[in-house]
């Protein structure tokens, strides 16, 4: 038998309004719309992102690692952009055999990193789908007037810097998938640690910035294309973890993993030469390692050196089809 | 041989940059982030909604119609809390055996609405999925600051008005799908046409407000229930189409499918009798047709009259799983 289940207003006022109660505009998601009240100080940074069970989480992941990667993967786009976050919107569709246990579940992962991130939802969507379990969040930041940071600002000198250790999450996944043994990589792809302590310190500081979910040369070269710049990585100086350059010391294949692989979540900014020290500050006070690996030239493309030698790499970063 | 398609980039650059050019804060899509700027005399207004193929459209619906659905289903949620649209994020989901052909014409179906009804994209995702074809939007507009249209303003005594005809989409989807023979009614399905003519004119003359997307009597149960009152609604009142009327007469049991059916996307709206007159100018400035169909009372629930006699009536409303 079929477990008896709620339904959608049930639902919405037991698990998801209790996440809106902070929020005056959301009308404790009795009303449709949500209503912001912004301010001439600030621009909204705003910042959607999809995940579907089985294409960007593994289908029998937790309920409430589910929730926690799809407000993180929207958080470290924020934090790329200088934004502290404070909102967002929920579009879940469930599939045809949801439980109500999973509902709960996801929406305490949820209410943890409200907490632990400062944010509050303020109103989404929840729908039936025959298809996988899809939810799409819609996260707001706020930056001052004009100061937030895309893409298109490096310019040719700009150093090339990265925060954490990068492919801990693409080896992390053939860890998930029984493939090698690491909780620790495990656990970093499991859960994404957006750096939003240090985004909103990168205002004034980086001359751009993007997350690396497609993986490191792939969005290096998202900067320098929408830079028209050409990027030089020297293997050598990418910050790797101990877990990895375990791995990496066995198999030196996994290079192409650690260096095309997606779901880092760390950041990768474009910063002169003059502002490297406050860069430093800055990730001292956010209490984020940062790790220069290149620069940003003339020209087009990203250039991959090792021990200072040109070196050719397959074309990575994450395929979305 | 399938045939070769694009990638995402190439894909975004192609189809939806141009959607989003006259919208600076989004860098051309080239910045994983949109930069909205605010200011201190408006609240921003927020909806999102997804629509997934097999469940809130018809699987063989033209792609022109799924990009109009999607969009105007935000639209009218902003309608109904008197904003003006400006701007929206897209996430789309395809499918596996997406092709180029259906985006093209999905993005044109977008291209025209954003002329129609004065919106820009601002950014978004695209994802694939396994599933069925999933689009969730999430719409902004503009509202002077706290004078935002809710559900929950309602008072005793309240007059309950609603626009257009009631009836015509759920009739229509019989249509579409066969059951019975309207063209007229069909489109009225196909291609819901959001009052975002009327909505912005609403602030300061509707209590409260909603729109009839799940039916007309849970839409005006859902402003009942959040303004803690009870509302009755007189069936000889509701506007009805010509086309609706005749099948009416001749099936008089379609009256459930027309007060309980969703996808109206008119609005229903709750003004005292004061702001009667002024709510017949606006109706008539923005050329849309306003009814009264009947009253918020103290109380609790929506009951029907016929002819002044009670009604009962099974509760109905579109379940969203």
């Amino acid at each position: 038998m079929a477990p008896r289940r709620i339904g959608e207003f049930e639902l919405i006022a037991r698990y998801f309004a209790p996440l809106a109660r902070e929020f005056a505009g959301a009308g404790g998601l009795r009303s449709d719309n949500a209503f912001l009240a912004a301010d001439a100080r600030h621009d909204l940074v705003v910042k959607t992102d999809t995940i579907v069970a089985g294409v960007h989480f593994l289908p029998d992941e937790k309920a409430e690692l589910v929730a926690a990667r799809a407000l993180r993967v929207c958080l470290s786009d924020l934090a790329a952009g200088g934004a502290t976050p404070y909102a967002y919107q929920l579009a879940l569709s469930l599939t045809r055999d949801w439980t109500e246990r999973w509902v709960a579940r996801f929406a305490r992962g949820l209410a943890a990193d409200q907490r632990r991130f400062g944010i509050v939802l303020c109103g989404g969507d929840t729908t039936g789908t025959p298809g996988p379990t899809t939810i799409s969040i819609t996260a707001f930041g706020k930056v001052a007037r004009g100061k937030g940071i895309g893409r298109a600002g490096a310019r040719a000198g700009d150093e090339l810097w990265v925060t954490g250790t990068i492919g801990d999450a693409a080896l992390g996944l053939l860890a998930a998938q029984g493939e090698l043994k690491s909780a620790f990589l495990e656990k970093r792809y499991r859960l994404p640690q957006p750096r939003t302590t240090l985004g909103p310190r990168l205002v004034g500081i980086a001359r751009a910035a993007a997350d690396i979910s497609d993986g490191l040369l792939a969005d290096v070269g998202h900067i320098a294309d929408a830079s028209r710049l050409a990027a030089r990585i020297e293997r050598d100086c990418v910050p790797v973890s101990l877990a990895a350059r375990r791995l990496l010391a066995a198999s030196p294949q996994l290079w192409g993993r650690v260096l095309g692989g997606g779901d880092d979540y760390e950041l990768t900014i474009a910063v002169t030469a003059r502002n490297r020290a406050a860069l430093l500050t800055a990730a001292s006070a956010a209490g984020v390692t940062v790790t220069r690996i290149g620069a940003f030239t003339k020209g087009k493309g990203v250039a991959l050196t090792v021990s200072g030698q040109p070196q050719r790499f397959a074309q990575s970063g994450y395929a979305h089809f």
